[in-house]
This record gives structure tokens, C-alpha cells and sequence, in this order.
């Protein structure tokens, strides 16, 4: 299902039983749904009221739905939670989903909650927090299940339902030195396939595949699913296990360094958090740090195609100036079919928000238009012989960026919505269309514009 | 470690006893090495080579080497092997991977092989033959773990260690009724905290999340990685269980999902096997045909700037297609830096292989830029007034596509050479440097071939 059908099926209840302060049953939505699925409703619900519902539960599951909520929304949420209730939370959640939200916190409110909670996570906050951002470290958890290589296989067992409510996962059972060395590896398969009186030592693999705690996410996360790993063992430099990474960890890193890529190749500096949780003045510099690079390169043609030409009076002084009025337009329209493809390929957003995503691309592309013509008509009258030349300029740039960004943002809308897979319009295309319009702005505003002759 | 790494160890190992026909050191090869490692060496070799390393050890231990070899390569090894092993090695297969390769291979092949397949081999995987490509049902398997509802705990135990040496997983357990009604869901950790003599249906959840078998294979994915879920089970419209999709192979699917809408972003009809397992005349077709339709784009553009524009004179005929010789250049580079960029971020390809692309994009690029040379120039005589001109337009675009196509991927290999992140290599940025390149190009053809005034 969708995620609008979730909402749509599951809010009005919910909101009905928060209504009627009908405890039982804010309970049971906590308890009985996946809590992916709850986490979901909530993010439909302004934070405190959302928090209103994950009382009804226990410190337990609201760390489980709490998981599954995304981050901009947990530092929301975090601010409705009174700080014992906080802490009570706190230590409930994994150890890595708990240091990803203390980093997005504000320090000041971290200080205050660090001495609440108990010594063993506080050292093991400080540890997980250590560790460089993008490093293994920073996504592993310490919830891992290891046993010693001595003992027979029915007391594997037994130990391992004492260690199951805790871990990550059970599946795969890591086998340590007293010091921690990783000395081996055993699949809770293996464990149920063998028998109850052997020994793991004769059992385990030796020869485990693990990574460094200071090797780089991406790095690990390939090893994940080139081995189809359900999880990888990360030691440090002393081969001591110090956590693992889970495969759905790993996956979500596939898919932010794909986002990565993707923002980088359309000319857009990496978002954080999705395109619609992004605010409008971070698009703004994020877009327009780029805009501005290859406005630059855009001058260096103009000053070519100078070089190579004697001004011959009449329109010719455009010449210089066509790549870089139609490359504006084509650049701005491709950030924002890079974005809107991506976010409508990982489904953040669809063409419900059609109208939303059409009114904030439009704001956003004046802004940045109006920053390039100002910019655009300064540099080119250093090479026009008439002041009008270089408004023309800054006007055609304005028009031009604030109609690529708009047309750039729907048209992948308009596609998914005729059934037609958005990526389609490429960087290339979108680049193409935006000329036409361009050649046809630039030599309206010049009619306009030039003194009559 | 990098692939590459693994080759080098390796294979002088390899190639050593393979000279010495040394069975027992080969069989250690196979079986010591995860298959994942086994796999990558022995992509290194000739195909025939490869399958009499594999011959050394057991059916099972080869289908599960055999599973980790990239699918073009399997097709290759397939034909060194003699149909009777061939018959045991895709008997050994999960059935996923199995139907993958049936489907990459002749018919010819398929339909004498499959008579040779035990009855039930043979009606699994013509069922999952019928299911539509990008399918839930042409990605699943359906060698799952399920149980019926009625049985304690401790038979539970001793049941699914009969099942688990065949099953994909045993860590997701499905309740079925007797028509194989998916009725609930128990997973091992459930079942090992569990009492002995608890019933399965008073432990198992029943609010089972699943997917049907004709939804979308990237829907599939994104649902397990939704959820963090090991597997998802299939049901068909009756909601009787048909198969699971597992972790690795959502990853999988979501890695090709996100390439494929690179590469269209990037103006390249997707590529079904790496760039480098991609043959010439695949490439030429894959990127030719989108430089054509944005070929016929830029004439529009050059008629539009005809209808604004009495030619002049002089230099004034350049000024229509400045935008389209440019655009051809920017264009073709794109697709170059958009592939690279991904076969770099994939790993499937590094620095080391810099010669190779180089020369094999040199070589495309000229292809590529002849074809659309011919059709530019042809297209050009309806738009100006002397044929030398079309020439021009002809012959730089050739020079521009070549170069283009050339510089646009060898950017971003220098780019990670230099410890940079290659996707910088942006589409707008590569048409920026392309604009430059473009003008030089133009205007010294023009010049040269201009006869004297």
C-alpha cells in the first residue's frame, strides 16, 4: 500500500479515539500494527498530538514505532517529550537509530540529557559518537549476539535466548575471545542443523569477512550485498568485534549515496533529509552555489565566442550571449527534474503534492532567477557595447530560470501521473525543451528592448 | 577488499594449480573461499577454465559459487559444461537464480535441457517463467519455510530443521492452512524465546504483511526495505502463499532500479548488464537513439531562431546552430560521465581499467558522432543557403560529439583518480566545459572552410 493509504485509511480512526480519549485503543494502534506502519499514521499527526498517542505504550514500543519515524520528524518530536519520559525512550531505542538522533539534536539539549541517562550508554553514546560521520562506526550497532568458541551447541542455545530480547539480530552469532577478538562466525541455521553436543569451535567458519571500523559506509555496505549478508562484523584495528552492521542499514546507505549521486550528476549539492522535509532557503543555496559555478563557465563561452567574432552591429551581439541564456534555463530545469524523479522514485512524495511541489518550484526559481539576472547583467556589461544589451541579459535569465525550474519540476509529475516512468525526462531533454523556450524569451525580450533603429 | 585485490592474490594461486592439476588444492578453493570470493576469481578466467576448476567439488558447493557469477558470464561457463552436469548444477540452483539463467539463455538450449529436469524442477520453473518480467513472481523463490498452525513449538523446531538445508531462509516462517492460505507469521527468534509446547497459532501474528505476485518488482523491494524485513512473502489473488523475496535480491532490484533512472536522466536507454559487459553495438543503440531525438529537438531550436533572424551575413547563419553543435557535445558527454559514474560508484569498474574506456569511448564517440554528423549536415542543407555551411555544421558536429564523448568519461575516472568524488562530473557541468570546446571547434571550422570574401 501506499503511504497516503495508510493515511488515509488509519487517520480519521485515529483521530476519532483521540477525540474520545479512548486509552484501550490508542494502545492497540501502538501494539497491534507493524511498527512501520504506525510510524507512518504518526508522521500524518502534528508532533505533540503524536506523541499524545505513543504514551498509550510502552517505553519499548514506542522506541520501535519512534524507529521507524524519519529523523527531521523525531527532532520535532523530541521537543514534545518531558525529559524522563525522554530518557525512558532514549535507552529503549538501538544504539545506532539513538546517536543518529543525538547528532540531529541541539547540543545544548543533549548536555542536559546525557547525565539522565544510566553509565554503560552514556560510554556507549560517546563511543558511537566518536566515530567519523560516514564511517562504519557511525552506522554500526553494539546489539550484537557473540558467544565463546568453547561451549557445545544445546548451550549456544540457551544462551542465545538469553541475549535474543536484545540484539539486532540472532541469525548471525559471532564467536569472540575473552579480549573480544573475533575469532569466528556461526549462522543460527548452523546452530539448529548441528548437533545438541558439539562444540561451536569445530563448527564455526574461521575464515569471517568483516570490515573496519573506520572504513567508509559505501564500502560496507557493498560488502553486504555482494556477500548477501543479513549482517557484517565491524572490529577495530585489533580485530576486536566492536558491532555490526544490519543489511537494512546497509540498504538505506545504498540508496542515500544513489541519492547522492543522482543530486550531484543534476547539478545539485546533496539535500539531507527528503526534497519536500528540505527547506526552501537550504534549495536555494544548495541549487544556487551550482547555478552560480556554471553561470561562470556560461561567461567563459560568452568571452570565446567574443574573441572569435568582430561585433557586426544587429543582433549578432546575442550570439555571445544564446549558450549562456539557454544553458541557464536548461541547468535550473534539470535540478529540479533530478529531485522530483528521485523523491517520486522513493515514493517521499506524488502527484497529490502536484500543486505544493508547482507553487515552491516557482518561488524557488525566482528567487534564484532573480539572484543569476543580477548577477548575469553586472558581468555582461563589461562585454556589450549598450547598457540595454546587459538588461536584456539579467531579464531573459530571470524568465528563463524561473520557467525552467517550474516546467523542470512538473513535467516528471505530469509523466507519473499519464503512466509514464519520469526518468524520462533526462537532464538532455529537459535541456532541449528549455532552449526552445529560451531562443524564444531571449529574442522577444531584445525586440522589446532595442532602441528602435 | 576490492575485486581486484581478491583477482591478484588469487588467481597466480589459481592459474599455479590448475597447471599442476592439483584436485585437492582446487577443491580447497572451492569450498574455503565464501562463494562470493570463489565467484569473483573465477570471473577472472576463461569460461572453460573456469567450469574445470568448478568440476572439483560437489554439485551443491558449485550451484553456489555458480549463483554469485554475474548472469552474462553464466550464460558463457553454460556452454562449456556438458549437458549432464549442466542438468545437476541447475538442479543445485535456488530457483530464482535458476530462471534468471534459463531466461538469458537460447531457447534452443532450454527446450533440450529441460526434458533431462526431475517433473517438479520442470513445473517450477515453467510457473515462474509465466510470471511477467519486473514481477513480484519473476523475482521470488519458493523454496520458503512454512508450517501449519496447530503444531507446539518443539515439533516446530524439529520440523524446520528437515526444512532448512533446501530453504532460501528459515528465519521467516509462514503459517499456511492446508490450500497453502498464508494465515500468520512467526519468525525463528519468536520461536526459540517461545515455550516448547506453545502452539504456533496462539504465537504467530496474523496481521501479515505481504505482496501479491503480479505487483511491481520495485514496489516489492521498497516494501522489505520499508519494513527492515529479511523476506516478504507472495501470495496470489486468493492469497495462498506462492514464493518469498528475500533481502538480497530486494537490494538488488533497488541498486538496478536506481542505474536505470541514471542512466535515462543521463539520456541512456538503461543498460540490462554492466558497462563493461555491455557489447559496442549495444551502446551505440542504447545512447544513438536518444541523440537523435534530441538532435531533432536542437533543429527545432535552429528553426525557431530562423524565424526570429533575417540572416545577415557574414558569421549570422552560425548563430542557429551554435545551440545545436553545442548541445551535441554536452549531450553525448553526458551519457559517457553518467555511465562511468555509475559503473565507478558500482565498483564494476576503477582506474585501472582507464586505458580501456578511454579508447572504447574514442571509438563510440566517433561512431556515434559520424552517424549523427551525416544526418546533421543533411538536415542543415534545408537551412542555409550555401552547402559549405552544412558541411560545417556536419563536420563539428562530428569533431564535438568524439571529443565530448571522450572527455565525458574520462573526467570522472581522473576525478576518483585524484580522490575526488566523481559524480562533481555533473551533466550541466560537463555541457559547460563541452560549450567551451564547442565554440573553439566551430568557429575554426567555419573559418577554414569559409571561401575567401
Amino acid at each position: 500500500m501506499e503511504r497516503s493509504m495508510f493515511n488515509s485509511l488509519l487517520l480519521p480512526d485515529l483521530r476519532f479515539m483521540l477525540d474520545e480519549s479512548d486509552g484501550p485503543g490508542l494502545k492497540e494502534f501502538c501494539e497491534a500494527l507493524h511498527p512501520g506502519v504506525a510510524a507512518e499514521v504518526l508522521e500524518g499527526l502534528d508532533a505533540p498530538v503524536a506523541w499524545q498517542v505513543l504514551t498509550h505504550c510502552e517505553p519499548r514500543t514506542q522506541a520501535e514505532i519512534f524507529q521507524f519515524i524519519s529523523l527531521p520528524y523525531q527532532v520535532q518530536l523530541v521537543e514534545s517529550i518531558d525529559p524522563s519520559q525522554l530518557t525512558r525512550l532514549i535507552e529503549q531505542m538501538s544504539p545506532d537509530d539513538r546517536v543518529d538522533l543525538l547528532e540531529r539534536m541541539d547540543t545544548g539539549e543533549v548536555d542536559a540529557l546525557m547525565p539522565l541517562l544510566a553509565q554503560a550508554q552514556r560510554s556507549d553514546i560517546r563511543k558511537l559518537l566518536s566515530y567519523p560521520d560516514d564511517s562504519a562506526g557511525s552506522i554500526m550497532t553494539t546489539e550484537y549476539a557473540s558467544l565463546p568458541a568453547d561451549i557445545t551447541v544445546a548451550e549456544a542455545l540457551q544462551r542465545l535466548r538469553l541475549q535474543a530480547p536484545s540484539r539486532e539480530t540472532i541469525y548471525y552469532i559471532y564467536i569472540t575471545d575473552e579480549d573480544r577478538h573475533l575469532r569466528g562466525f556461526l549462522s543460527l541455521r548452523d546452530l539448529i542443523l548441528a548437533k545438541p553436543e558439539a562444540r561451536l569451535e569445530g563448527l564455526m567458519e574461521t575464515d569471517v569477512i568483516s570490515v573496519r571500523v573506520d572504513d567508509d559506509q559505501e564500502h560496507v555496505a557493498r560488502e553486504i550485498s555482494r556477500y548477501d549478508f543479513i549482517a557484517i562484523p565491524v572490529v577495530d584495528n585489533q580485530n576486536r568485534l566492536v558491532g555490526i552492521v544490519t543489511h537494512d542499514d546497509a540498504a538505506d546507505v545504498l540508496s542515500e549515496e544513489a541519492t547522492e549521486d543522482q543530486q550531484r550528476l543534476g547539478a545539485v549539492e546533496p539535500l539531507e533529509d527528503s526534497y519536500l522535509q528540505t527547506a526552501l532557503w537550504i534549495l536555494v543555496w544548495k541549487r544556487g552555489i551550482w547555478l552560480v559555478i556554471l553561470l561562470g563557465a556560461s561567461f567563459l563561452t560568452a568571452w570565446i565566442i567574443r574573441i572569435f567574432f568582430d561585433d557586426g552591429g544587429g543582433s549578432l551581439w546575442m550570439m555571445k550571449f544564446l549558450p549562456l541564456v539557454l544553458a541557464s534555463g536548461g541547468n535550473a530545469g534539470s535540478q529540479s527534474a533530478t529531485l522530483i524523479i528521485r523523491a517520486l522514485a522513493l515514493r517521499e512524495t506524488n502527484q497529490g503534492d502536484a500543486r505544493h511541489i508547482c507553487l515552491r518550484e516557482l518561488l524557488l526559481g525566482s528567487l534564484l532567477g532573480a539572484g543569476l539576472a543580477v548577477l548575469s547583467a553586472v558581468i555582461a556589461w563589461g562585454l556589450v557595447d549598450y547598457a540595454w544589451q546587459a538588461g536584456v541579459v539579467g531579464t531573459t535569465v530571470f524568465l528563463v530560470v524561473t520557467l525552467g525550474t517550474t516546467v523542470g519540476a512538473m513535467l516528471p509529475v505530469w509523466f507519473k501521473w499519464i503512466g509514464v516512468d519520469p526518468a524520462l525526462m533526462s537532464n538532455p531533454l529537459i535541456a532541449a525543451l528549455s532552449d526552445m523556450i529560451g531562443v524564444i524569451i531571449f529574442f522577444n525580450v531584445a525586440q522589446l528592448a532595442a532602441p528602435p533603429s
